[in-house]
């Protein structure tokens, strides 16, 4: 069933001894969206613990500063900012089917859950944790939930860049200020640190960088051996292929990362060109700026295979 | 005279074919400023033009949408977000102690108009612009406007991630959002968007990066072959010295900027270590976690003065 603020409060006021739940490769929107709700239903008196698929990212640590996990028998299961079932993870089959109660910012929401509070106008899982917050008048917005909040914010719209902001994020930032949250450590653990084989895998792939088309497109290449050679985990690539649209004049940028038998493609662009409908045609997809495919063979095939692609979205010569 | 917003409105209200004067280097604050402010006075039906020591940077020539500067005998001279005199720049000479009123946000401000109106407390000059614009009745804050305030504060604040971050910058971001400011351009154009010479020299600079300390010091250099080889401007350079503090681990990060007979030293720290103590030691200055310093010689010279300090700040030790 479809739920209201109201109604969700009243859900939680009801339970006790609850699970919640993340999705898998956890960001910061669903761990602060949890961890904000654990603490929350602390001051209500009542247990809960986190949840997830794998472990916690250790940039995140600070959200755990007051967290003690009790032991208990689950007698309710809620999911924050989990579209699909799907998203749990292996680990978390057992959960699957029964979800008490599903909060959301997901328009794609699958509605798994008994009961789903989702509001996809909401940049952040996290907004709406704001508000259950302030639904429970004994509850206070203390600085460890305004950090857990924050954080959702903050990460989900890219520090307050991507095209999902809204003024009322910026309000909840305001507040979450009030409530005394420490943003400059949140947005330098989240935004700047890097870890030495993250900028050793940047630097090789600038080295490698090349142009096309009038430089209107750029390409990068992470192979096996560079991935081996500079030790960088997989957690840590996330923003590479973003480093092709930082390039003055580029409109397309394409970033090629090697798998088993292929390669996985990843495609920015600026507004002007879709680039789900240039990994459409390779049978991958994705938003209008940001999307991805995958395309057998090896290294000059791919290339080849996504140029001839990019050339006649641009309009260019190729070959 | 110190003076008010309402008292500031007052005086603009007597005056008319008005000068306003941003400081030299201009930055998204100064140049958000003046024209937010030019957008508003010609509401009220009032001539004013915007005048720099430098050219206008391209990235900001959407400030200049709808700007008509128009030719008239200046009858009064406004500076916003000028400190100082001196930091108009040697082709405004002609203003120095002719500045009618100041608009500023430096407590460092020298006083040196006859009336100003500071406010150390504001992220940035913007947000005193936005309480102008409130000052008139007849003045809508559009989106051109809104497109100036949003720049200057998102600018000013490093996209939100700066310690002078306050929930009133989140909330006047909240109003330009009402206002249908374009923040995704605005922060693409500003963050995001590097050009290829700046991609080059990042390359070089990363090539090149050395650690100490058990790598808890980051060097990197910029020699002049380097800045020539890749033909990058001055202008381009800033935010390079914040490389070095996106290291994990990393707690001092140097740069060294060649110059005619020495180095130009950049440090950048966390919170912990005091950036201006180590460049006070070598006569130079700054902030807590950014200062500066110049070191005579050549290149191994001024690594090794420099390294010096920084293994006493470490208790490291150093030959």
């Amino acid at each position: 069933m479809e739920i209201n603020v109201q109604k969700c409060c009243e859900i939680l006021r009801e339970i006790d001894d609850i699970v919640i739940l993340t999705h898998r490769n956890p960001d910061g929107d669903t761990l602060g969206s949890a961890f904000a709700l654990h603490y929350i239903l602390k001051q209500l008196g009542k247990r809960s613990r986190v949840v997830c698929h794998d472990v916690f990212p250790k940039q995140f640590s600070y959200l755990l500063l007051e967290y003690e996990p009790e032991d208990f028998e689950p007698k309710a299961i809620v999911a924050v900012d989990v579209a699909d079932e799907k998203l749990l993870g292996s680990n978390l089959d057992e959960y699957c089917g029964k979800v008490d109660l599903c909060i959301d910012h997901h328009g794609s929401n699958k509605h798994y859950a008994k009961n789903w509070l989702v509001r996809d106008s909401a940049a952040a899982c996290c907004e709406i944790i704001e508000d259950i917050c302030y639904g429970f008048e004994e509850a206070e917005l203390t600085k460890i939930i305004a950090d857990c909040i924050y954080t959702g914010v903050s990460t989900d719209t890219g520090c307050f860049r991507y095209s999902n902001t809204t003024g009322h994020s910026h309000a909840v930032a305001g507040r979450m200020f009030k409530a005394g949250c420490d943003f400059v450590m949140i947005n330098r653990l989240n935004f700047e640190v890097k870890s030495f084989s993250r900028i050793a895998i940047e630097r090789e792939v600038l080295n490698g960088m090349e142009l096309y088309f009038k430089n209107r497109c750029a390409i990068i290449c992470m192979t096996k051996e560079m991935i081996e050679r500079t030790g960088v985990l997989e957690s840590e690539l996330e923003g590479v292929p973003a480093m092709t649209r930082e390039i003055e004049g580029v409109e397309i940028g394409i970033t090629l990362r090697a798998r088993d038998n292929g390669y996985k493609i990843s495609i920015r662009t600026g507004e002007e060109i879709d680039a789900s409908e240039i990994c459409g045609k390779l049978g991958g997809g994705g938003h209008r700026c940001a999307a991805g495919c995958f395309v057998e063979g090896d290294l000059e095939t791919a290339k080849k295979t996504v140029l001839k692609i990019v050339a006649e979205t641009l309009g260019e010569d190729f070959e």
